[in-house]
This record gives C-alpha cells, sequence and structure tokens, in this order.
C-alpha cells in the first residue's frame, strides 16, 4: 500500500464510518428523547447489528495495513493525517480487545440497560437495574485487563477518558479539593441561608420552553445548526456543524434545573459547533477528550452562567416570562439564588463549592466497583454512606441517590472525573481569556459570542487535533494547576457568605 | 442451496434490512420533526450511504438465488414464507432496475427536497424547489419507463403503491365521484354555512398538545408503544409493533386541524400496531399496500372522527381544555363545524365531500407530470386553473397551492389515488363492522377498541400477508364498489344540509 492509497483508504474509512456513527447517534438521540418507551429492544438488536459492522470495519485487516502504512511516513504526514491516522489506531487497538460478539451485546445491552435505567430510576428501584450495571461493570473490568494487565484496571478506563490520567493524578487532586474546600462548606452552612423562596414558585413548562429558547439566543447558538430536545439526564449530542443537539429536561418546581441545563449543554454545543472547517468528515471532528468537553459546559453553567453579570442579564428575561413568580426579586437575590451553597443530594443541581465533592464519591466509587472491593449489590449502601459521610446528607432513596445519574447505563466508568478537571480547568481558562477579552462586559450586553470566540480560538476549532495536554498549556497559559480553581472558589463563596 | 438454507438465509437478510431500515427510518423521522434546519445535507449523505448498502444487498446474486430456491418450492412453503419470497422478489426486481449509484444519489436528492420544500413552502417559493422536483419527476419516469416500456409510465407508478391499480380503475372511479357529487356541493353551497365562529379563536398549543394526549387515549393507542411528534406535514412512521411514531401540527387558531391530524395519523398507526406478532421482524410486518393504509387512516379521521357520536365525545374533552373557547358550544354545533362542507385549498383539512376532488386534481396533475405533458414550470399554473375549475376556488399562492404537500419530495407520485380508494374501501369496511360490533355504542363510551378489534381481525394482523385485493373482499363483504361511498357521502351531507 502507497502512502497515497492508505489516505484514500483513510478517507473512505471516515466516510464510512461516519454514516454509521450518524445513525447510531441518530437511534441514540431518538431513543432518548422521543421514542416510546417499549421500543428498547428493537433499537438495541439495531444499535448492535451496525456497532457490529463499525467493530468489523475497523478491526479490519486492512485497516491495520493503512495505519501501519500512515505511521511508517509519519515524517511526511501534516499534522491533521498523522493525528487520523493515531486516533483511528488507538480506536483500532481498543476494539480488537473485543470479540465482535461480545462487543456487539454489549452495544445491546447498553441500549436496553438505559431502558431498565429510566424506569428504575423513577421508581427508585436499584434491584430491577442491578443486572444490567452488573454486566456493565464486569464489561469494563474485562476490557481494562485486557488492554493491560499490569495497571490497576480503573486508571486503565480513566486513560481512555483522559489520556495519560490515573490515580496518581485523581487522589491528590481530590484530596486537595477536599481539603481546601470542606473548611469553606462548613464555613458556609454556618451563615444565613439565601433567599430562595421565588424558586419555590410554580413556572410553567410551556414558558420554560420559551426562555430556553432566550437563553440559547444569548449564548449564540445557532437554532439552525442546533436543536434542543428533552430529556431525562441532559447530555449533547454533535453529529457534525451543523446538526448538533442539546437536550433538557423541564420541572415545573425547578426553573434553574433547566436554565443550568441549557447553559451546561450549550457549552458542549458551541465545542462541536465551533470545530474546524478542515476537519469536518475526519475521526478528528469532536472534542479533544470528556475534560476539555467538560471544561466548555462547566465554563458556561458557572463562570458564565452563575456570575453575577449573567443575573443581570437574566433577570428582566425571567420578569419578562414568570412576572408573578418573579416579582419582588432582584439581581442580588437571583445572583444568591443560583449560587446557594449548601451539600445536596443531586450531582447536576449542585453549587459549584460541594460540586466535586459528589464527582469524587463517584471517583471513589468507581475505583472500587472496578477493583472489584465493592460488590454491585453494595452500591446504594456505600453511596448512602458516602454522602453521609462526604457531604453530611441522608440519601432518602435511590432515585436521589446511585441512580441518578445515566453515565453507567452507556458504560461510561472512569468518565465523572472529567466534571471536577473540567471544572478547574476552566477557571485557568478564564483567567487567561481576561487578558484579552472584556468578559463581563460582554455578559452584561448579552451576547456570549466573543467569549465563545476566544475559546473557538484556543479551544474548538483544533477538534481532536490537539490532545488534551496541548489545549491546557495553550489556553490555560500554563500547565493544569487545580490551586486556581480552589483559589477562585473560596473567594467567590467567601464573598458570598461574607466568610 | 438447498431450500432449508435458502429459508436460513432470508431470514439473516431480513435481519439486516431490519437493521438499516430501521436506521434509515429513525434519520427520516428526525429529519422531519426535530433536526434543525441546516442538518439536511449530511443526513442526505448518510440516508445515501445506507440506502446504497440496502441496494447492495437486495440486488446481490446470493439474493436472487435465494428467492429462485424457494418460489421453485413454492408449493411446499407456508403461505408466509411464500409472501415473504414474493415481497423480497417484487423489491428486487424493482431495485435491480436503479443502478446503485443512481439509487443513492436519489435518496441524498429526497432527503435535500424535503428540507428546501420545507423552506419553499414557507416562503411560497415554487422556483427554488422546482429543480428538486424536477429530478423527482424525472427519476420516476425513467424508473416507470425501465419496469414496463410498453405501459403509461403513471400506471407502472400506480401500481406500485397498490397492485393492480391502473387508470382503467381510475379514471372511471374518480368520473363517478365527480358525476355523483358535484351536484351535492353545488346544492351544500346554496344552503346556510354552519356556525364555526367558535373555531376562530385560539386555542393555545400546550393545551392543543394534552388534548393530543387525550384523543390518543380515546383511540386505545398504547403510548408505550407510539409516540407523538411535530412535524410541518403529519405522517406515521412504523418500525415495529413496539415502536410507532405519528406526527401531528398544531396551529392557535385551528385546534380541529390537530384533531383530525391526530385520528388520521392514529388509524396509521394502530394498523403497524396491530401486525401480527408471528410477522414481526419479516419484510410482511407492515400494511399491505397504501390504499389499505389510507383505509384506515381515514376510517378513523371520517368515519368515527367526524361522526355525531365521536362529536358527543369530544365535546365534553374540549370544555374541559377549552372552557372560555367552547363556552356555549353544543354537540349539533360542533358536529356540523366539523363537517362544513365547502370548496377549499387544502386537501388535509378538507371534508369528506370534496375531499376526493383534492385528490383527483393531483391525479390529474400527476398523470401529466410524467407522461411529460406538464412541464415542471407549469405545475403551479395547471394546479390552481383545476382548483378554479373543478373547485371554484382561486389559489392565493403556491404555499397552499401546489406547495401544500410533502409527498412529491419524498418520491410518492401516484401515491395520491390511494386517500380517495382508501376512503372508499372505508365505508364498506364500516357497513360490514356494524353486523358485527356496536360501532356507535364504543364510539359514545369513549372506547375505540371493539372498532380497532374488529379492523385488527380482518385487516392489521395480515400484515403483507395477504394482497389488498384479498383484504378488501374479505374486510368489505365482497367486491369494491365505489357507490358505496358516494351513497354514504349523499346520505351524510344530505342530512347535514337537509338537501
Amino acid at each position: 500500500m502507497t502512502l497515497n492509497e492508505a489516505l484514500a483508504a483513510l478517507g473512505g474509512l471516515e466516510a464510512t464510518l461516519r454514516a454509521y456513527n450518524h445513525a447510531l447517534g441518530c437511534l441514540n438521540y431518538d431513543g432518548e428523547t422521543v421514542a416510546p418507551r417499549n421500543s428498547a429492544p428493537a433499537r438495541g438488536e439495531t444499535m448492535a447489528f451496525l456497532s457490529g459492522i463499525i467493530h468489523e470495519k475497523i478491526t479490519a485487516p486492512e485497516t491495520g495495513e493503512l495505519i501501519d502504512t500512515l505511521l511508517s511516513h509519519r515524517d511526511e504526514l501534516s499534522l491533521k493525517d498523522r493525528r487520523r491516522a493515531e486516533v483511528l489506531k488507538e480506536g483500532r487497538d481498543d476494539l480488537t480487545l473485543v470479540p465482535a460478539d461480545e462487543y456487539m451485546a454489549y452495544q445491546q445491552l447498553m441500549a436496553e440497560a438505559m431502558q431498565v435505567w429510566h424506569d428504575a430510576k423513577l421508581a427508585s428501584d436499584f434491584a430491577s437495574y442491578a443486572p444490567y450495571l452488573d454486566k456493565i461493570i464486569a464489561y469494563n473490568r474485562r476490557f481494562a485487563q485486557r488492554k493491560d494487565a499490569k495497571r490497576p484496571a480503573y486508571d486503565v478506563l480513566l486513560d481512555g477518558y483522559e489520556k495519560g490520567l490515573s490515580h496518581e493524578t485523581l487522589d491528590p487532586f481530590f484530596a486537595l479539593l477536599r481539603g481546601e474546600l470542606t473548611p469553606v462548606i462548613l464555613e458556609v452552612a454556618k451563615r444565613p441561608r439565601p433567599d430562595t423562596a421565588f424558586l419555590e414558585k410554580r413556572y410553567p413548562i410551556h414558558l420554560q420552553r420559551q426562555f430556553t429558547d432566550r437563553v440559547m439566543q444569548i449564548m449564540g447558538i445557532d437554532r439552525d445548526d442546533c436543536a434542543a430536545g428533552e430529556t431525562e439526564h441532559p447530555f449533547t449530542e454533535g453529529f457534525n456543524k451543523h446538526d448538533v443537539r442539546i437536550t433538557t429536561h423541564y420541572h415545573e418546581d425547578s426553573v434553574l434545573s433547566n436554565l443550568y441545563s441549557v447553559v451546561h449543554e450549550g457549552g458542549h454545543a458551541l465545542y462541536e459547533l465551533g470545530v474546524g472547517d478542515d476537519l469536518q468528515g475526519t475521526l478528528l471532528a469532536s472534542g479533544s477528550s470528556m475534560s476539555i468537553h467538560e471544561s466548555q459546559s462547566r465554563f458556561y453553567e458557572n463562570l458564565i452562567g452563575r456570575s453575577h453579570a449573567f443575573c443581570e442579564v437574566l433577570l428582566p428575561e425571567l420578569k419578562a416570562l414568570f412576572p408573578e413568580q418573579m416579582a419582588g426579586v432582584d439581581v442580588e437575590t437571583l445572583y444568591r439564588a443560583a449560587n446557594l451553597a449548601e451539600p445536596s443530594l443531586i450531582r447536576t443541581e449542585a453549587d459549584e463549592l460541594t460540586y466535586s465533592i459528589h464527582v469524587m464519591i463517584r471517583y471513589e466509587l468507581e475505583k472500587a466497583m472496578i477493583s472489584g472491593d465493592l460488590k454491585t449489590a453494595d452500591i446504594p449502601g456505600e453511596w448512602n454512606r458516602m454522602y453521609r459521610e462526604y457531604l453530611g446528607v441522608e440519601v432518602p432513596d435511590d432515585r436521589r441517590g446511585c441512580l441518578q445519574d445515566s453515565h453507567w447505563s452507556f458504560g461510561a466508568i472512569g468518565y465523572f472525573p472529567s466534571y471536577a478537571l473540567g471544572s478547574a480547568y476552566g477557571v485557568q481558562m478564564l483567567e487567561q481569556m481576561e487578558k484579552d477579552v472584556d468578559v463581563w462586559g460582554a455578559v452584561r450586553a448579552g451576547d456570549l459570542r466573543p467569549i465563545t470566540a476566544w475559546l473557538g480560538d484556543k479551544i474548538h476549532r483544533y477538534g481532536q487535533l490537539l490532545t488534551p495536554n496541548e489545549l491546557v498549556l495553550s489556553a490555560c497559559g500554563g500547565p493544569f494547576d487545580a490551586h486556581h480553581y480552589v483559589n477562585y472558589l473560596k473567594k467567590k463563596y467567601g464573598e458570598l457568605y461574607s466568610l
């Protein structure tokens, strides 16, 4: 195979994978948003079938040959072509570890697990979900052992979400956060609770849908390229830069839950929408890693979305749609309510200060799940114990406990640390951004495009062309250091609660 | 190839086609309901790619061999296996006429045409749509000529929607309808117009969505098996008996438009939901023909949905959701308003009496489009001329004229007559049903399940196991005779308008 033949074969394979992944993504999005409940088994069969074809194409000997050819000419390749080959090789190395039948059965398992999880969560019925989770854990453990039997299995999984990540980074990272933030959390608990009475009113869902439209408009998200769906557990799915989907959920008694879901998922969407034209259609046309992706979503959700300036912009919008519910609420009240810090049950609704403790609990649990120290049946008890120990809250039921997140159902074990890492990256990015852009002027003007342009230039346009490490170094103005994150939180909450 | 090998190969091929068709159906449904506007080109690429695989699988020599093997053992096969082979052969014979590249390009064209049509309709801009329509017409004409150059091309297309159908049946059918119904239409026009003032009020969309839920409940449609989406032009998509989707559209100034869309599409859905368990997953697991499908949708929409008994059930539901809008409206007023007969612009909103004239106009236009007598650019003028001649209405713009329907954009030329034929079949089915079931008692009880059970027994469960002709003979209690339809309309409108 010549270099040119290998490049042509790569382009052909990318087109094939694009079609199958588009179909799979569409089936998944449909399943999570609008499909009827009983559709899961047949959808699982279809997704398993199509995944089997992807497995076949990627593990085929010709694919190995094209990768070998490209990488043997490594020095002649453009950065883009080299990265396309490397990303394909990483995917191939992983898939080669799993026989096609096993891989397909796992895809079907996940499609069905997602539906079972939905029902189990509503009913707080962990027992009905446990057999599915058990199989998902076993698959991930087996996969990690095949990939590298010498390392702790959970480290191998972490590395899959963020290259080079392991307990050696995360143990001290979470220890720092716990050590520095726990005293602040305890101090905050002694201060008067902000007024949140207005949030307990009824916010009709059809008006919240209009609010979503307005928030996406402020974020500068073009609805002709990005739709907004509804689901139990919000997520973002990106097919290409003209077809991205965010999802949110609506609860009449929780207008902020929708707001911050939209801003968070909107951050993911802006990343996918901003991947460079030159990368569209290639294997590089998506986020660099889950931590980098979460750095974008958490950036918008918290650093922007929970800022005083953003509350100034939101207030008149909320008052226009919900005049009775918002009567008498001023910016300061909204800002303090949106930043209410207190130990709570639900990660996605948690304030910035306690958020990383929620993640740490999942990190510790997953370590034990994958090592085998924690049996599946014991997860609820251990979950509840850790929430009591680290956050001082009693978990009343599994719906608000270990069944709250969807991640395990789609096989994501080792993903959660990305949220905490991403949150921390974001603070360093903001410090750099403030040197180049009038961030708060842009927010107050109700137009986030200058902010997105900066992130687009430093992060979005590169897709997977640059590694997470390279992106962090460039966008954070130096190596990652979690102290920036800790200092930001101490300062923000120190001011909010007059500590 | 032995018979058993051929049967096994057929099962394998069905599984493959099921997965690809499921993916394609999902991409299409997503595209029509929730996908962002700019997603169409990439979706078109994916759909073309997947359609190309279907083309490859169906036209493969092995598929020919398995069909030949099965049909050479025709007498040993069960009815089900024989029909599976026959249906596959029909599909293969058609696909073999079109080279793979041309077929794939056509799939992409249709996906893009659908988006262009959406925009063109909104803007009443036929010119932007014309190049797409032109190519779709040319493809269909070319296909028909390849299939049977000796017959009129439009007859070949009609036969694709309803085996054996041609102008020889349809010319006298429409002549009968026009001859018998035109005098009634003219008489009705002289009578006082029913009171429809209450329909011109504002019906908020979020409440209409609740009304949809209630109507589906009355129809006995299990929402765990059937979702309801929103689209410009309502349609139904069925993947299997646990995953059917209807769609509807909401207009604040037209509560009946949503109602009758839901009842119509709900009729299609009940058919798909009722296909027998023994046929699930096979090529026979869908409706027997488009006319039979439309017989079910039009049955519920009109024979049931526009009956006095159904209005009795609807009235309290409407009053509960829309107390102000429905103040002072009694059953008689609702019944008369729901059956207002007058020449109008929009087929899907037309009353039963004038409906078949709308279909006839499309039938005549399509005949001329496919024969080449009518150039694409002249379609709007000819459309408007025929609406003036046959219905006496002036078409103010193409949005309410030749751009109103989506069918041509998904390649359906020759489909429209199914609506009129299906409407006519339904009347004969109702006459038979009334002998077995207390139809109006069931309707008045707000529970249509006894009606669906009868149709399920006579039609739904057979899927494509029986031909349209066999189904008509059995469900209509004898050969089709359009006089039943004409007599039903004359009687109903004679009473409504005291003719």
